[in-house]
């Protein structure tokens, strides 16, 4: 049972789902597993090392389509250029301009995926040609901007065109990939989800915190970058679990850049593996994952889910 | 040609959508030319005259049924007796606990439904038997919290078991509500979407703002309550237009408490009608809501679309 999408004609893949980039986190076992299970499976983002380690990894798992995710802010044009010798099935862009990149990965006939935060942002993404716009709400794990994923991701399809818009943030079962079609969507771009499969490269801690947190135990702002002087643009926070360390600096932001006393008991805490200062970026999505589960299988179980909801909701699309 | 739900045997309508009470905007003209349209429309929120005068205009202006939504937070008992007496088909409480005022709705026999922006309300709003559950997200124009509706709403359909949850926020045509059907809802609350209606009590100024803006130019906040000095619990934010003076305050919301000049300075520029003051609750959804239609023939066109939306997918639901 497969749901055709321009999504899955383009890739020819089986479902409309993609996993998404996790930085440290979607390996190459990662995204074969998605692949394997009919979906496509995203490799990053991570520097040049780590990505030839785990690209090996995904074409060692699976003869079918994988792709590569890269934060276009940080781009190095070498990575770039291994990457795209690596002859992924998509390639895709996220956080900032696409613009000096998309040219290479389009001459080299490899189809570009653009995330995007903003309706300017996707408008920006059709002109550099993206194949496929990924429209993000602030409801998803990591990082991410302000819209939320209902009411955005229509108003990129209207804008879209004829070009395949996939949603992204909050869907985590078949429900939400259902809900993600019927907003005009080709697919649904999941993360956090796939965080509780272990194939995810997170530790048991992190895991387990992701399977029993709730929605409400999530925060969006530039804590956990701030802390470790990380160079994200201002513009972009990240949803990650609250802990005491999140709590207590969230809002103060500004002020934690210059504290070095709180910067170093943090690396303490999560050199000892304490909770209190756990790093862990997830959605809120979060509600909807209470198990670990292999991601082939979970994809199969996604796309079932989805053809299940609109199976009982189409039976109710009555005459009358 | 009819979505049949749960919500539409409950009260005996022809489509799943609910408009919106809405302070002050939605009124009994719009109430019975929503339920004229086969959904049910909403009378309030407002005080004991406005009701008065705007249930008489519901009832003089329809045979089908029709709601009153009340602010939880606000009830003055003579005012929820008086509701009650009148028998609308449905009493709405929003924002605060319902204890207090549930036995009643419940005791007369009238549906009561409970919107909630949060889990544990939503598993409160259960406890004290509410007959329906609205979950609603932080898109949505209007008072509200942190939570995204797709998300939350599949999430309060898992606490809720039988009993129907209505979607809230974010829902402007029938992709949304085909969406909300496929997170597992049984209809869609659709606010921001009837603000650009003849029957909406709004200023042309204010339809025009609405049907002219984009999400971007939305915030949420507390600055058009604390500059009127509005008793609204501090948890609810508001989503509202951005104009010069809500783009000044916002972030300073404490400051403007007690800055008299500036709550000055807002109500002489409301009282000239100067764009840059004028206050409009209104949601994410405005980027989908670009004309002003009737709202008898809006319900009829939300539904259509929420069946094609709902045919198109369905068809590419392929064996192999
Ligand atoms: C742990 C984690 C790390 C992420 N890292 C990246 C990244 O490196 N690059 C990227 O484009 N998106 C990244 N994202 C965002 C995803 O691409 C995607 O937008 C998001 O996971 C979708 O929302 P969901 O988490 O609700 O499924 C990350 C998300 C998570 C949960
Ligand atoms: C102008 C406006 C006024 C509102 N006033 C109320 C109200 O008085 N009581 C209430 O329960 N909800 C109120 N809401 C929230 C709605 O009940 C509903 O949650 C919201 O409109 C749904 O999201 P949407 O605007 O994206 O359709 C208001 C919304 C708007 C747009």
């Amino acid at each position: 049972m497969g749901l055709h999408t321009t999504l899955t004609s383009l890739l020819g893949i089986d479902h409309p789902i993609v996993s998404a980039p996790m930085g440290g986190v979607a390996g190459g076992r990662l995204a074969a597993a998605v692949a394997n299970g009919g979906g496509l499976g995203m490799v990053g983002s991570g520097d040049l090392d780590w990505l030839r380690r785990e690209c090996a990894l995904a074409r060692a798992g699976t003869e079918k389509p994988w792709g590569v995710g890269l934060l276009a802010w940080a781009i190095d044009d070498d990575v770039l250029q291994w990457v795209i010798d690596q002859r992924p099935a998509a390639i895709m862009l996220s956080f900032g301009d696409p613009t000096p990149h998309a040219d290479a990965v389009r001459a080299a006939g490899i189809p570009l995926f653009v995330q995007v935060t903003t309706l300017p942002d996707a408008l920006h993404a059709l002109e550099v040609g993206a194949d496929v716009v990924v429209a993000q709400g602030a409801e998803a794990g990591g990082h991410g901007e302000g819209r939320a994923t209902l009411p955005f991701v229509p108003a990129v399809v209207d804008a879209a065109g004829t070009t395949p818009v996939v949603a992204a943030g909050g869907v985590a079962d078949g429900r939400g990939l259902a809900a993600a079609l019927m907003l005009g969507a080709a697919g649904a771009m999941i993360g956090t989800r796939f965080e509780a499969t272990p194939e995810a490269l997170l530790g048991d801690g992190e895991r387990t915190a992701i399977t029993g947190a709730s929605a409400a135990g999530t925060t969006r702002d530039r804590v956990l970058d701030i802390v470790v002087d990380s160079p994200w643009p201002h513009r972009f926070t990240a949803r990650t679990l609250r802990n005491r360390f999140t709590d207590a600096w969230h809002g103060h932001e500004d002020a934690l850049r210059f504290d070095s006393s709180a910067k170093a008991e943090y690396r303490d805490g999560v050199e000892r593996g304490d909770p209190d200062y756990l790093p862990v970026w997830a959605g809120e999505a979060v509600d909807l994952v209470t198990d670990v589960t292999g991601a082939t299988e979970l994809v199969g179980r996604i796309a079932g889910e989805a053809a299940h909801a609109m199976e009982t909701v189409h039976a109710n699309l009555g005459g009358s």
